[in-house]
Formats: C-alpha cells, structure tokens, sequence
C-alpha cells in the first residue's frame, strides 16, 4: 500500500483536517500521479455534509485534479512517468454495457465509481479518496492527458465545472445562430459562458444581480438580462433557443422556459434539492423541453481538455492553501469566489 | 350571414342542446363547407366545463370536422365545390410571425385561433364555433384536402388525435430502431401505436389494466406492459428511447422517466390539470428529457391526411347520433370508447 496524507471529514459536517490513509499499489493497468491542484467544488460541501445521502467517512473530497505522474503499470500504454495527467468524478465504471461502450461512463447502466464518497464494487470494493491529497492511483482508462504549458491551477477545474458545461452545449449542437441563455454565474457558469462564446453562440448571462453584468461581459458574454426586471424579462420572452441552468438552488424552472423560443431546450446541469414542477403548458406550448446532463464520459472530456488547450480557455480561479479550506468553503456558500477555488497542494 | 343550427352549451357546465345562430359570409379567402362527421375530443368536454379557463357562451364544441364543400371565396385557388375538406383545431394565426412563417401555425407568437371558444382578434373579433353544427365557414388557408375513398368518420378524429400524436413523432424522428412507449391508449393513444408501428418503431403500450393488452395487440403493437406489475417495471428500467405520453390525468412522470435508455425523452401531448414534479436526477442522470408538443401546423397536418390516405390509416371510431352526446361524454369519462366517438352530423 501507498501510504499518503490528504484533508479528510471523520464524520458528516465535521471540519476538514489531515489525515493520512493508504491509497492501493499501483496496478498493472494503473496511474500513480502526485497532485499538483485541485479543484474546490460545491458538491464537495454538499457531501461532507451528507446532503444528498449518507456518507463513506472518513471522506477526502476532490474530484478537480491535476497532477504529474510518478508511476505507472506495467500494462499501461498510454501514460508515462513525468507527464501531466488529470481525473475528474469518475475511477471507474463497468465497461460493458452500451453506454461504457458509447464512451458515457457518467451514465454507466450498473454505476460509476466516483472519485471519492464510492466504494469500488468492481474491484476491491474499498472507498475512494478524492483530489484533497498528495497522491492518487487510478486506472489508466479514467486518467486524461493534460498538456504542458497551461496553467495548471486553472485547468483542474475543467476535469468537473468544465466538462459539466461543454458536454451539454456539445451534445446538443449549440454554435453559430443560436442564442444561449447561461442561467448562474459561479463555477459552471462562468466556463458555459466561455464556451458558449467559443462555439459561435450569442450568449446571455441571467441573473438577479446587476453587479453581475461587468463580470459576465468580462467573460465574454454579449448580452446580459437582469431577470428581477420585470420590463425586460417580459421583452426576453420567446428569445433563446437553450437555457443552460446551472443553479443549484431551488429555482422556477417554468418561469425561465417562458424565454424560450419554439423548440427550445432548458438544459439542468444543476442538482436543486426539490423536483421541478412543470406546467403542462410550459411544454406543449412552444414544443419545448427540459434536459438534464451529467458531468461528461471520459473520451469527451478529453477531448474538452484539448479544445480548451488549443483555444487557451481556463478556469477564472483562487487558489487557496489548504489550510484555509474551511474559509472558502464559507465564501463559496456566498458566491463569494470568482469563479473557483482551487487548492495548491504543495500546501498540504 | 349564413343561418346554421349546431349543438350548444349555454353556460358552463349544462347540458348540450340544438341551437340557430350565423356564421360569417363566405369572403374572398374562405371555404364554407358542409359537415358530414364530428370527432368528439376530450377537451371539448374540458371546454364546456370551463376546465382551463373561462369559456365564451353559447359555446358550439368539435375540432375534428369532416365535410363536402359548398361554396368558395372569388380569391380561393386550392379548393373546389364538390371537393371533400377538414379542419382542426385552429382558424387562424398571424401569418406573420416565424412560428407562423414555419408552418408551425400552432405556436404563432401572437396567438391561433382556435376552432371553437376563442374570438378571431385577426378578423371580425367574433366568437368561433366548433364541428357541432352544420355548415362552417373557415379561411382557405386553415382548410385541410381530404381524399375521396376514405370512411370519413374515422378520418375526422385525424385532424386533432392524428395530428397530435403524428407530429411529435415525425418532429423527434422515431422511426426503426427506436424503442416506443405509448402511455395511455385512447384516442390520442390507440393513433400514436398505428403511427409508431407505421413509421417502423417498436411500439410498447404501456397500462395499468391488462384488459389493455388484446387492444394493443389489435392495433398493432408489438409489446404490453403492465406497469402496476412491479416485475415488468422493473425489468423495463432503461430501455425505451422515447415514451409518448397521451395521459391528461394526474400521474408520475418521474416514474415513467426511469424506464427511458440514455438520451431518452418523454414527450407529453395530454395536458393534465397540475404541473408534473420532475426530480433533477430523473433528467440528469441519462441525460434524459421530458418534451411537450401540442397538435401540428397545416403543412404537417396536410402530410399526415396524405399519409394516413396513402397507408390506409384511419382512427377506431364510434359513430354517434348527436342526441346521444351527453351519453357519449359520460362513456368518455369512464374511458369506455374504442376510441373516439364521432358524431354523424346528418343526424342534426
């Protein structure tokens, strides 16, 4: 075993604090990579509080990550030591059924492994510590290539923000001559809006704060609609061809479907703690829909993270020292982070 | 003005009997043509209930009107005295606008007018009368061909349940290779299984009562499944691409939602009375949709009377003496029609 030391809850809604765990050997099929930068996602909070259902403690969260490798397998072909590598929500899956075939292992018929609060029923059934560590051992299929030349701490984010945002705008073609409403402006928002731009989309930023219009111009966006206006609310009805929400907050789903025009699709990537209601009339009248996408299978995000280096497009990030993890957890429950905490793990 | 008697509410909720009253001369642009059959909607019973909102009194119902035409405006080019025609469930729209542009008449931006129970805000700002009724005078523009050779009673419900179920269909490109489910097998129903059966999908019809099951089978569908047995449902988690859901009553489409593969979608044409709940994991996790789409344009109802004529597809009909309506609605109610019943106007 790998004995490594990594910021871990002991129990639901405990404060984070060191911990030193075991990670497993390295694999045949397995990348070793020592973390360079992870990620601060909200869902970490939401999980060590155990929100969305009980958790595996002690829990190391993290699932942003970017680091160098120090040790492959010896069946590994496609990684070798000294290179950058990545991994993002995702260890491991099935690899069997069609959707792992499809290369949408997020939609894994029998499960996905997730990087951390899982425990691996494909393999040795132990749970899985996430990115808020030293070093991490991951087999070579949910391992990204990450380039050199980037700026590392703003790329970890892309490995779940960013993949959450392009996945959806991808899948659903949005580009040149569409008009793309990006409903909140944190973590996701921010890189839906670069991508959104990048596609050839004229794009929106929604939001109930004009202190937010500098910052969506800033990144990019042509438009901005102050949603508490009502004048302008109403002139906006019937504009966009798709919303992408990505509140997490409870939100009127319906009420933002009335922007849409004809055929138009209102895209959740968010996950609100109560269902949607939806009208009956919000839908038929106007032929419109309501979509939800998850994060994004492993050749897509790939191919996120090549677009994004060939196109120089980042995170808008903190970095942090992970000895102020709890102070940025605070300010994320603000929204007070442009646009996301990343920890430099050269600090742990 | 043209004198014509029909069947009327008086107010809402009471009873239907005869009444006289005029419609419009025929103008320029307009087809007057005589009625031979009547399709009876669930939503006409909806409408003289004051079900969604506050009807206009009297109140003639039908929007699934069959009949010969008698007389033909000076500028009319696409019809002749002799000819067979129909009309659905709109009169008018804007004619300006892109929904109206597209021929997709039935989200003009400004409005349609529907056949019965609207006031035509285009025009005369007069009340419409609906399909009850002997003689109607309709824009050439909102009149349908309909071929000689057909049983022209069980073309009639095509106008509004035909459209309905075949233009969501056509929209979202089902066809083989796809897995359909149709919920609910009545009107909209039993038309959804021939179209889907016809356009080349596996068709599964989904109910509560297995009496359903030589029914569906009859129609043409491939499989039966009986959801309030919890072995099938389950066994059928993750597999239909698409459900087409005819339901107006309360139900979970949540629940449904589990039984669609990846990328599935759950179109909605039925409009039940509250907002349908929809958990954001039951979108999220297999990117999955739910879609509403409400009737069809002309150009496409054109192509689906072209199509039903060319495949030989009419709907299961019960014709009706106009006396018995009351009668009739009740039967409705109860789901007690195999599947809709059709009013034979010589009986006025």
């Amino acid at each position: 075993m790998i004995t490594t030391k990594g910021y871990a809850a002991q129990s639901a809604g405990a404060d984070l604090a060191e911990w030193s765990f075991e990670r497993r050997e390295v694999g045949p099929h397995d990348v070793q990579f020592d973390i360079l930068f992870c990620g601060v996602c909200h869902s970490d909070l939401h999980q060590i509080r155990d929100d969305w259902f009980p958790g595996i403690y002690p829990m190391v969260p993290g699932h942003e990550i970017v680091g160098r490798i120090v040790k492959v397998g010896d069946q590994v072909t496609k990684f070798k030591v000294g290179e950058l590598a990545g991994t993002g929500c995702m260890v491991d899956s099935c690899g069997k059924c069609h959707n792992c075939k499809d290369g949408l292992e997020q939609y894994c018929d029998h499960g996905n492994i997730q990087t951390y609060n899982a425990t691996n029923h494909y393999t040795d059934g132990m749970p899985t510590y996430g990115g808020y560590s030293k070093t991490i051992v991951v087999k070579e299929d949910f391992v990204l290539r990450v380039q050199e030349g980037q700026p590392l701490a703003n790329v970890a984010p892309l490995l779940c923000a960013g993949i959450t945002t392009y996945s959806p705008l991808r899948h659903w073609k949005v580009g040149k001559g569409h008009k793309l409403a990006v409903l909140g402006l944190g973590g996701l928002g921010h890189m839906a809006v670069k991508f959104g731009v990048a596609f050839g989309a004229e794009v929106t930023v929604l939001s109930t704060s004009p202190a937010k219009e500098a910052d969506a111009k800033k990144l990019g966006a042509h438009n901005f609609l102050l949603t508490s206006d009502k004048a302008q609310f109403k002139a906006a009805q019937n504009t966009f061809d798709f919303i992408l929400d990505t509140v997490s907050a409870p939100h009127d789903i319906a009420a933002y479907m009335s922007l849409l025009r004809t055929n138009g699709t209102h895209i959740c990537v968010g996950v609100p703690p109560e269902p949607a209601k939806i009208p009956p009339f919000a839908l038929i009248g106007g032929r419109k829909s309501v979509a939800g996408s998850m994060i994004g299978g492993l050749p897509e995000t790939q191919e996120m993270l090549d677009f994004c280096a060939a196109n120089n497009i980042v995170s808008d990030v903190e970095v942090i020292d992970i000895k102020d993890i709890a102070t940025a957890y605070e300010r994320m429950l603000k929204g007070d982070v442009r646009y996301r905490f990343v920890i430099d793990m050269a600090t742990l």
